[in-house]
């Protein structure tokens, strides 16, 4: 607890917190690990906050945001730092709410098929649970040592989205914190309510700027014992993109349909040994793969949508459709979900995450093109094709070259009626882009928005909006 | 247009409002037709605007805003005046702006499965061109001729829900005009974005207090070619409630779970002259009726699924199972959907639709079957047993006690973990139970909420806050 490397002025403070959480669940100054002052963003600045603090439950987290409030000190909540954009980064000044000691899964509730869960539970601890129930939480973004709460901050979406939607779609309820303190609880245990705003899905993809999270519901599906994976090379972006719609509309229901382009598949193949039995002709002149996973709970009706299937990929143009063995298709999944990872170990400069209505694939891919040979960059993709959410792994060294590519990239997602983020989020990292690219209608009633939750700008100020800490 | 019988102060307005939308669709004074100054709830008070406007387009929706900003006078949204809360009730001294003119389907777009619609489009409307694609907006609530902008207003619901949600869930992006008249666009053709604040799902449920909704984006599905009814009666509402989490945990994946008790079945049957096949015996020992439709794209699969389930009902204490002809099963399931108006048509006092965590519904009713003997008042019901969605009809007629008596009854849901509306909504009619019940530090952001899009508070004043038009 003692911080002689501090300024006085800090010192009250963060003795304060420790009178709150316990002065061994603050950490202040050099003691503070560089693990814990950034996320993943390959490009956010970050810097040392004053302190981080670690609450033990709600009323912690209402006295340590009450005290944060009145000392006008910037806060920022932090899951299991594996955030895309840099919105866990502590500000200057500011500190560090860490759910770490909140990871208890409060209650399965197989009646009302809920689970009640703290911020700190991670999306494995919970899936681990839920198999002993046949259940599962059906949003599997890529990381799934990520926190529910930090899931909650972005909304985090994953592969399963075409089926199952994005954290938005599961969460029916939360228990959060506003900045002076007060706790409220949104929703609850049901998929439908009318009665006032929806405080919940506001909260919701915030970024850590409105709230802090100190409970989540979320919904549970049965979890369906039959799954299969069909892997189909297309020679062209445009016979991928056309076939999808075609896929979507067949009534299959896929939990997962994704694209990978020749770059990044021979990348992951190569990287992770994979070997799934694509000849080597088609390996050359393939351009893009279609990834389309089933789930179901009867094995007879899966093999026949299966067959379905690859009859469809056949017609729409597939050169060869594979019925992947279970392990390679779980090495597979493995290995795109692993795709950030790829990208970082290659030296990607950025990774983006653009989502445009999945029609608009092609018109978005050529654009990538163009802009990627004006500014020889090299631009490696994979995307969630049922949902139009495109991932890009960007090199180019220069980071004023790299801005202005950027720029022009979000701007030709924005054009087709896109939108800069499908599930990273804005964060830090692409606030400028989007202070930049959005309405300024838009951006200025999220300011009055934001100051009708916290008034003086305490929450994770520097994230998605320009607003500032007010005295 | 000259409307003599209106002060001198009022006539520029009008004069003004002509201008915008043309004199032919500005109606004032006694020429306003009584159907257009209220919508369908039993209880809210209603009054006479000053004029109604039908604009025919966005520029003429914000022009009208602008106009209504400037001179701070209230607005209220009509769509087809469906709503059971009192919500599209004009507010005295203000105008209504109704949107029967922009009725337009803008777009069917196969690539993107989805559908752009103005807000007066009827779901009756849009359900017949679908079809024609093979293809379905899945939300039903119970009034086909209700508009998708009334919808977006209330956040309809209805018996599909505990299959595809609520329009909460199915809506992708809206225009939306902001009370000072500007235009903005929120979401869009896609399933996911982590874009700033999802302004979308705030307006959605918001009842028109927060801006008008110019254009709404919706999600479509495959229309499933098969379906079957299947109805079992059970002794009591314990069985029912006990059997539905086993339904829903089976995997089966209901379009439809509803429960009737034998108050609201014996009138839907007799009504409608419905003859579903159940024994005398049956009839007149039940205490509820559980009705559950499945729908598959494949006939075999149905069978089977019917066959399951008729078992798993027959073990959870089913009294017997019927499959019903399909014929019978279109009754059934339009006269439940006309449930209001059985309950309208016999008098009743009022109509509720509470919502509780589902399995908490045999609590409530416990409540509910204690209050209404305390009361002396009848209260028959029937409700989406899979969403803990509770529609109640009242029979009380006296004011003070029946008032009383709501106040305890969303109490007793409350105190559940429920809420005061489902899918209604808080409108007029429910307002000062709202105010009354909820959590005062919600209340207050949700005030701020309000004043964050409608500083001038023009925004249908009386409907779900009170907050008032400020000089």
């Amino acid at each position: 607890m003692d911080a002689p490397d501090v300024p006085i002025a800090q010192h009250a403070l963060i003795a304060r917190l420790g009178e709150i959480v316990g002065p061994d669940h603050v950490c202040a100054g050099d003691r503070i690990s560089d693990d814990l002052v950034h996320d993943e963003s390959l490009t956010a600045v970050h810097h040392r906050p004053i302190a981080v603090v670690s609450p033990a439950d709600t009323a912690q987290v209402s006295a340590v945001l009450a005290l944060a409030s009145d000392r006008r000190v910037p806060v920022t909540a932090r899951g299991s730092g594996t955030g895309l954009s840099g919105a866990a980064n502590p500000v200057p000044g500011g500190i560090v709410v860490s759910f770490e000691r909140m990871d208890t899964i409060l209650e399965i509730d197989l009646d009302n098929n809920v689970a009640v869960v703290q911020p700190g539970v991670r999306l494995d601890q919970l899936d681990a649970v839920l198999a002993s129930y046949d259940l599962v939480y059906p949003v599997f973004p890529g990381e799934y040592s990520a926190s529910l709460g930090g899931n909650v901050a972005t909304n985090a979406g994953g592969m399963r989205a075409v089926k199952y939607g994005v954290t938005r779609h599961q969460v029916l309820g939360l228990e959060v914190v506003l900045p002076d303190g007060e706790v409220i609880r949104t929703g609850g245990k049901f998929v439908k309510s009318t009665t006032g705003y929806d405080l919940t899905q506001l909260v919701i993809g915030s970024e850590g700027t409105l709230a802090l999270v100190t409970e989540v519901i979320v919904r549970l599906y049965p979890r369906a014992p039959h799954q299969a994976t069909v892997l189909a090379p297309f020679p062209t972006l445009d016979d991928v993109t056309a076939a999808v719609p075609k896929v979507v509309a067949s009534g299959i229901d896929p939990l997962v349909l994704e694209y990978i382009d020749i770059l990044t598949m021979t990348a992951t193949t190569r990287q992770f040994g994979l070997e799934l039995g694509v000849s080597d002709e088609i390996k050359e002149t393939a351009y893009a793969y279609l990834v389309i996973m089933l789930e179901d709970n009867h094995l007879d009706d899966l093999g026949r949508d299966v067959e379905v299937l690859g009859a469809l990929l056949t017609d729409l143009g597939a050169m060869d459709v594979y019925v992947l063995p279970a392990a390679a298709a779980g090495q597979l999944i493995d290995a795109r979900e692993k795709a950030f990872w790829l990208a970082k170990a290659n030296n990607a400069d950025d990774v983006l995450d653009m989502v445009v209505p999945r029609a608009a694939i092609p018109k978005l891919m050529q654009s990538v093109g163009e802009l990627a040979t004006r500014y020889q960059a090299w631009i490696a993709g994979c995307g969630h094709a049922g949902d139009g959410n495109v991932h890009l792994g960007v090199f180019l060294a220069d980071d004023e070259a790299r801005e202005a590519l950027l720029h022009e990239l979000f701007q030709a997602a924005m054009a087709l009626g896109g939108a800069i983020s499908g599930e990273h989020g804005i964060g830090t990292a692409k606030r400028h882009h989007f202070l930049a690219l959005e309405d300024p209608n838009k951006l200025a009633l999220m300011r009055r928005i934001k100051a009708a939750f916290d008034p003086h700008g305490i929450m994770n100020p520097g994230t998605l909006l320009d607003v500032e800490v007010t005295p």
